[in-house]
């Protein structure tokens, strides 16, 4: 049906719809709608990347708080059960047990059902994705679904078992961040370009950081340092505005809850600030940082060897492979009966929530001397006003307790494959420096337990951005050059000896990855193209009969072809699909004798090199390049003739060959 | 003479010379001997870069101390002299202004006799030659000397001349940086590469920052954000590195003089941890970071309009050009004058110094609230105790006070030709905080001082460091996110009003530069090299006749040149320098009827290329490839033949073209 139009008064203009017409007021409304026509095209030639990034904040945000949230009432119900069931010790353990054990084969099996890529910490694999490689299916947004419902079901267990909750949230993160991207090329019919969504990564990575300690300084310090090689500030200005947004919408949450008054750190300490520590202390805090440097190569080295065992043994891989939730629930068991409180717990201050450790760990009270003289009675239930003391034993005293729980835990999370929580390093710190038998016995935690954390784990994932995060989760930053130092002394020693926890597991995994080459080695200079490109290259010549063409494409597996002038010339002038190729020959009549130029003239799309080495590229120079714009291969010519390809696994072998040189024979 | 050797008693072993068996204890001195080379070994395999950083921190530490300590003699020696002069108007008067017209008429005439680079900030300069491009003799180390006694002397003139510390201190870093790296080439033989010449200058500029400030986080942050477009992690380990060092020396040389217990931050402060702010003030936060915004957009567009007015008008341009001492006595008596305590200088606060107003800028007490009911007489001398009432005047108000010294200091530091420093932005948030008519007028400025320091310095600036830049000044943390969403807030506006003042002195100075493609625009994509490519190459032809070659090197007048195979063939083998080929050319005997290819053979040398471009290589993809590898031009070749050449002119004009594109005709 067609409208009716009229004109208006007096105007020589378009007609327009009568309803319009005769509504009441036409000026004002006309003038509304102008009025959200400007607006709009205000809004939008601001680019639609703000917007896009100011949601995937407020989303993050919105999930780490319900999680949170979730998390926080399943606990407390634990902890209600366990109180109200009475004094039976049989009661009390299966109170104790059942809770973990069902929480943790279920989140298992959930996420194992759905898919295999749930689990873990996730990072490893963004760092290849980040470098260029694809991962097909790793960001699909069913793995959301399944990863927060087992990181939910998993942190829901309480003390029992310790999760990192960075790697995860980073994840989930890029998911969503990789989820609102699809459907922006959907709703706006751009094309998706592969730049745009790496670097949509990088800030969804420190979004992830941001979420999770509401920290956007070192959210965006990490994504630096954790995420890759090179670092446009581009990206750094995405970071920034994306990782604000998530942080202050986390801590929104909790004012709006009535949790807070107003938006602060979210361990707020109070350490003194006109003398925070004495001048000798910042060699304690030098000396300290190195013992965590070692002490996490020893912990990276423990669980390579440990994840190595678990998946070549005979039994454990079956286990894992066939069933993985009975895998869970046994290991929930195991771990539950340890820290049962009246048993082995009570040497671990496992009556304390993961949240309470971490508040009693960045108390400032000195332990020390508070337990010197006095051993007062084991409370029944943990005391509000002081739950530092759940760390105290009168025979096994605070060191014995923080070394047994220390022990203990990283023990634990090797069995159950995950990676280490910095509450662990807090432990680490506080025992460190109450043993450290110097002349101010009087100080507490050597001035400020932060600085373990930031220590210990940043040499096992080598950054520094741990210190930053130390200060901007405390909300004091008096503290900033020992912490700094510390950090830089454990990183010194982890980085000689060590892989990351990321670099180790991408190569436990396999996953492609380019090495570093580490400090420049002038070794790595004369080194050119030539000696370690690929030669056996196959080309397809425009001249070539289509019998020989298909011949050439049943036989080889790769994904696109270089194209040269002729056979004899081997003039490269760009490169042709196998899919593209293979479509076209189907449509050939067979019979008929041509080459493979009249296919490409018929419509086969080629694309052109735009980029090529020469044998004289310097492998630095290579290396460089497959970096900075996260290349997968690049052809080499020479003198216009196609010669050879370079790909990451020719780099690969080339850099360690330089590395490690072959025995000469 | 030879030496006397000996058989050691026993040994069949070389023999050893006479002092050495016969000396005491030769088991002991081999040992030590021996343990000396294992450590030798050991510290050179960590790589002697380290070692450098840590002398590059080291020494700037020391030289930021050392002029800290001299200006503050002179400032006190000045303030002495006008306290003693007696009651005389005249006297005062001229001890007031005698001292900064002799320290800035010398200041300018020493260093403009000496060099005329060392005047200025000097960031800009850094930002094109971190991008590649060479400034000669612009590190050269007269310019150190030259420069340390010019801002030396400007700062010494105390509360009369504001000078910007931080652009000079990264300039002398980086000369210092690239001193030590000529005397290293030197002396351990190695041969210069550019890439590492220029990692060295990134992390030198973190330490200029962190040794101003003892900001070691905010160094590195700065120097990713203001001196590149990409940032290798690499570069920040080795920044983190060096500017703790620097940092930590800096603040330890303080220690040692007594001057401070302990290290600490700059200007502690000490805000409210429990509350710090309430949640609706975070809304003015994000409003007056928006204000600082569009008056940093408002400074910067006079700034540059004023120095073309300066540049272009008769009268200043003579001046400047051929006296420029005169013209900064002149300055400095005006500003002196001014100035000048008992006159004008009593609506400012001009007794204090530049510290002392950071001090009182800082402060958490509220004037309004102190002011409100009390009017006491002017103090003949400021008050130790409560300096910040020389803020404050009976008839003026602080209102009055501060909103002259902003609109005084913005005007002064216009004439001076200075960068405007962070103390004035201080005093802009005071003033805004201040007026605004919110519902908490027994809030002190807003909560936060340095908050508004951080918007305006980043708005000004473009960068985000800032933020963490006054945090780590004053040692506390907790307004971590409205101080960041103020800088954002600001950032949002300037950068898209007006370029950065850095970006805009490169513009004003001609320097060689490439603009950034904002937004990554899409009309960037469909744009390709053959588009905007330098069609008009010189090639040389292995077979060319050597008076033709001659005649091309006369009469062009390029650094290199192309060199293909044959006149007719075009095939890039290779590229000559113009140097070589001069000196190859005046060796052969004139007459003697040969062509290129024989002066090469005897010897001409010659480079390989080893990257070029292809005609289809999109405009975006070479763009981000200059960037990345600091390029200065590139080959285009089509199928082996040079077809043509791209630089950084024909990027730039491609660039505006796409940006403000013709007026279609």
């Amino acid at each position: 049906m067609e409208e009716l139009v009229g004109l208006r008064e007096g105007s020589s203009g378009k007609p327009v719809t009568l309803p319009e017409l005769w509504g009441p007021c036409p000026r004002v409304r006309r003038g509304i709608r102008g009025g959200l026509e400007w607006l709009k095209q205000r809004l939008f030639c601001v680019g639609e990347d703000w917007y896009f990034l100011m949601a995937l904040g407020v989303l993050m945000a919105l999930i780490s708080y319900t999680m949170n949230f979730a998390i926080g009432r399943v606990v407390r119900a634990h902890k209600w059960l366990y109180k109200e069931v009475g004094d039976g010790h049989l009661l009390r353990y299966l109170s104790w047990t059942v809770y973990p054990v069902a929480l943790l084969s279920f989140s298992s099996g959930f996420s194992q059902s759905i898919t295999p890529f749930s689990g873990g910490s996730g990072l490893p694999e963004l760092k290849t994705m980040l470098s260029g490689v694809i991962l097909e299916d790793y960001l699909d947004i069913k793995n959301f679904g399944a990863k927060v419902v087992g990181l939910s079901c998993t942190l829901a267990t309480g003390s029992t078992i310790f999760l990192g909750k960075v790697g995860p949230f980073v994840h989930l993160s890029v998911m969503i961040s990789a989820y609102l991207g699809h459907v922006r090329t959907k709703t706006m019919g751009e094309s998706n370009s592969k730049a745009k969504e790496l670097e949509m990564l990088t800030a969804a990575a420190a979004v992830g950081v941001a979420t999770v300690f509401a920290a956007p300084f070192s959210g965006v310090l990490f994504s630096i340092e954790v995420m890759s090689s090179h670092f446009s500030v581009w990206n750094y200005w995405r970071g920034f505005f994306a990782a604000t947004c998530g942080a202050f919408m986390f801590r929104l949450l909790s004012v709006f809850n009535s949790e807070q008054e107003t938006i602060t750190s979210i361990y707020k300490t109070s350490f003194r600030v006109d003398v925070p520590f004495d001048l000798p202390e910042i060699f304690f805090f030098v000396a300290l940082g190195a013992i965590c440097g070692v002490l996490s190569c020893v912990y990276l080295f423990c669980q390579r060897t440990f994840v190595r065992f678990i998946k070549t043994n005979r039994y454990t891989s079956k286990l894992l492979a066939t069933s993985k939730p009975l895998y869970s629930a046994l290991a929930a068991l195991v771990l539950a009966s340890i820290t049962y409180p009246p048993g082995v717990g009570r040497f671990m201050a496992s009556r304390l929530s993961m949240k309470e450790h971490l508040d009693t760990l960045f108390d400032n009270n000195s332990w020390a001397l508070m337990t010197r003289n006095s051993s007062p009675p084991w409370p029944m239930e943990p005391d509000p006003q002081n739950l530092w003391f759940e760390w105290y034993h009168p025979r096994f005293t605070i060191f014995g307790t923080l070394a047994f729980f220390l022990v203990m835990k990283v023990a634990l999370s090797f069995s159950c494959l995950f990676p280490i929580p910095h509450l662990i390093s807090f432990a680490l710190w506080t025992l460190l420096s109450l043993a450290m038998p110097g002349p101010w016995p009087e100080l507490p935690h050597l001035g400020f337990g932060p600085a373990g954390a930031a220590a210990f784990s940043g040499a096992v994932t080598h950054s520094i951005s741990t210190a930053l995060l130390a200060f901007e989760l405390t909300g004091q930053i008096v503290h900033a050059l020992p912490v700094l130092m510390a950090v830089l002394a454990a990183n010194a020693v982890s980085q000689n000896c060590q892989p990351s926890f990321y670099d180790g597991t991408i190569m436990a995994k396999k996953l492609p990855y380019l090495p570093w080459i580490r400090g420049r080695k002038l070794g790595s200079y004369p080194v050119i193209v030539e000696h370690f490109m690929n030669r056996t290259i196959t080309t397809l010549a425009k001249d070539m009969p289509l019998e020989e063409v298909a011949k050439v494409v049943t036989s080889t597996d790769v994904i696109q072809y270089p194209l040269v002038e002729s056979t004899e010339s081997q003039t490269l002038v760009g490169t042709v699909e196998k899919t593209h190729l293979v479509q076209a020959l189907q449509t050939v009549t067979p019979g008929q004798q041509s080459c493979l130029q009249d296919i490409l003239t018929d419509g086969c799309p080629t694309q052109p090199v735009t980029l090529q080495l020469s044998p004289e590229t310097s492998l630095y120079q290579t290396h460089n390049l497959f970096e900075l714009l996260t290349l997968q291969s690049l052809f080499v010519t020479s003198r216009g003739r196609a010669v050879g390809s370079v790909s990451w696994v020719e780099l690969k072998k080339a850099i360690s060959t330089l590395i490690n040189p072959p025995a000469p024979k």
